[in-house]
């Protein structure tokens, strides 16, 4: 039999995510890595995970942590999260929050929630990959938020009929983006949320780096800025997803959505119809170790990354070539660098390898896929002086590159 | 605004399972609960588990333990996984093999990898409440697997075209079903490989209560009946959705799926963009747990499961009144009781709290609801004592409705 033929339509739009494959092609030692975009697992908080994980499973907590719990999520976690949305200007009650594994998941299901095929989201470009390969499951047209073209709302919204649907979310990243880096200022965020009320569309605001800020001074989240608007979480249309994969660790796939009510009722039926429940013993151990270290934690991740960050910026300053631009970010894990229009970042990248020194193309975080003269570089994984090692080889392999 | 105005088609055919909400009011201590379909906590590995994560925390693991890691799952567990199949008759290596959240996770995947709004999923009546919720997030038309009414695969194809779509799988738990607690025989496998062959469409065997028998002599799996007709896995059409939940523990959400590599790597595409992967700690813990334990605490629970069905049984016998009838299962968790046509389980079911027993009323596990005078009745969380109460408890209250 041909399995494939019984695939449904879905499938068609989706593809091995670019950065994966290549993730597994770079265990080679020599290379130095800027396509990863994950936290350093020499930082990890092992101790607190291990003393965690021992009480989650003595006596009295085993018959609980290894047994099916609610869909919606342990109730003391979403305690602490509450707590912490308070010190965001976030005043929320624990029926606002579902526990999701890790906030990709909170983007497939707010995907499955809003998108029937043919409705729009509205992204970045560039936006984060595995939002777009999240909500391409439930078959959406793509548009451009912000395009800084002055479209009217109007204007948006009977495109998105044109195609069949009308404009369901925004979906934005505004601190720290991944890719670019970039944040977005208040005056940026309030216009996404009065764009959001003209196109009458919820906002999904990603705050996966948030908290990892190592320069400047805080925004506030669009959530924050909507609710002090509105007075109540429940007139908000702001959906906010958070992570503890950046901060505590990826590997227990544990994050969290803050929304109104009504939306996260219909997320908990999703969820208890698409995988029960967030794994029991990983939601106690992630409300051990954020209630003992996560202040404290996150403050270490800051100056280990931070210093990184600046080691990158100033390693790109003394090595690349002009014509060469690039971000400034003030926290995340990245820096977005443009090259001259005639350069394809794919193609940048053969080169690159064959100088042992990696980094993602730009093209697959654009839904279009049609801007080809970026690349991503991550910064997390790497201490300065092989930053400023590999930033020097990508510099070399760039001008050999830029004089063909 | 009017949350739910944005929310996707799909969602209008989602509800709460009247099983979890159910659960929820039984926490008082004096109620004798046949409702829940959950391993008895009392009986976890609880000190293999607290082995394997002082294991996957230590100083040489825990950088991997709390890192991202692969869509497709642990190596090291898949290799488990797929010596354990070689015992159940079939033969595969890893890339045949995906690790999911749970298989209640794979039944999710598999609704949206083969579903396209209108196609028929064909299931059993009554079938898997969690099937039933997973699929619906795909918008399927459900008919009935087996009706006994001999229509033809044509006549099904075709009912199936009228609705708009086409068969894409079948769907069954052949051991010990969740909520029959029938098992088919080979004879009867057989014929659902057949009719699948006919109709060109998957297969999709929950195996999850397979390994807990009790009584009587191993039926071989649909996936090893096919597996030894053609060959080859690349050949097969039935997808095996394995789980630790019943086995191990069901906190960590670690189930598994074995089918064609088309099928897998299609699998691992869903997954990357859905929730990247299952937890990466709680996959090599349950590798340790497996590779010590799995063997003998498989039969610590058959010894304590299985007294408490052949509890169940006997007081059934001795308690119930004439015009009830039930199911003799061999193994599982469940048993099936058919009541005089005429009572509902759900009024049933209000009379028996004020008796202080609850079961399930079985009208929810049939795709059109149209079922009323069944129930299902757990027996994996009651001693043998409690069960002769509560089955007596539940007798008294039969006889008081029925004589209304």
């Amino acid at each position: 039999m041909a399995h494939s033929d019984l695939f449904a339509q879905r499938t068609k739009a989706m593809k091995a995510s670019e950065i994966r494959e290549l993730l597994k092609l770079l265990d080679q030692p020599d290379i130095i890595s800027f396509a990863g975009g994950i936290p350093d697992p020499a930082h990890f908080p092992r101790d607190a995970f291990a003393k965690a994980m021992s009480l989650a499973l003595d006596e009295t907590s085993a018959g609980t942590s290894l047994q099916y719990a609610a869909s919606e999520g342990y109730g003391p976690l979403r305690t602490w999260i509450a707590d912490y949305m308070q010190t965001l200007g976030v005043t929320c009650d624990i029926d606002n929050i579902i526990i999701t594994a890790g906030s990709q998941q909170a983007l497939d299901y707010l995907g499955k929630l809003y998108l029937d095929k043919d409705d729009t989201a509205l992204v970045e470009w560039p936006t984060y990959l595995g939002a777009l390969g999240a909500f391409n499951a439930y078959e959406p047209r793509f548009d451009r938020l912000n395009a800084g073209e002055n479209r009217t709302p109007d204007e948006i919204q009977n495109a998105a009929r044109a195609a069949g649907g009308c404009v369901k979310f925004s979906y934005l990243s505004p601190d720290f983006a991944n890719p670019t880096g970039k944040t977005l200022s208040r005056t940026e965020r309030l216009a996404v949320l009065a764009q959001a009320d003209a196109l009458d569309c919820a906002v999904i605001e990603d705050g996966a780096y948030q908290a990892l800020r190592y320069a400047g001074d805080d925004v506030p989240s669009l959530l924050a800025l909507e609710f002090a608007q509105k007075g109540t979480l429940e007139a908000c249309r702001t959906i906010y997803c958070g992570s503890f994969s950046k901060t505590l660790a990826p590997g227990l796939r544990v994050g969290w959505v803050v929304a109104a009510k009504p939306v996260i009722a219909q997320m908990v039926l999703l969820k208890q119809a698409a995988d029960l429940q967030t794994a029991t013993i990983n939601q106690i151990a992630v409300n051990h170790v954020a209630r003992s270290v996560f202040a404290s934690h996150v403050e270490t991740l800051r100056g280990v990354y931070g210093a990184r960050l600046a080691a990158m910026l100033a390693a790109l300053d003394k090595h690349m070539p002009d014509g060469v631009t690039w971000t400034k970010p003030q926290g995340g894990m990245f820096v977005w660098v443009t090259l001259p229009k005639s350069v394809d970042g794919r193609d940048l990248l053969e080169k690159a390898l064959d100088a042992r020194v990696a980094f993602v193309p730009g093209s697959a975080f654009y839904a279009d896929g049609a801007t080809t003269n970026t690349i991503r570089l991550n910064f997390s994984m790497s201490d300065e002086a092989k930053i400023d090692l590999g930033i020097a080889r990508l510099a070399e392999v760039m001008r050999k590159a830029f004089l063909q």
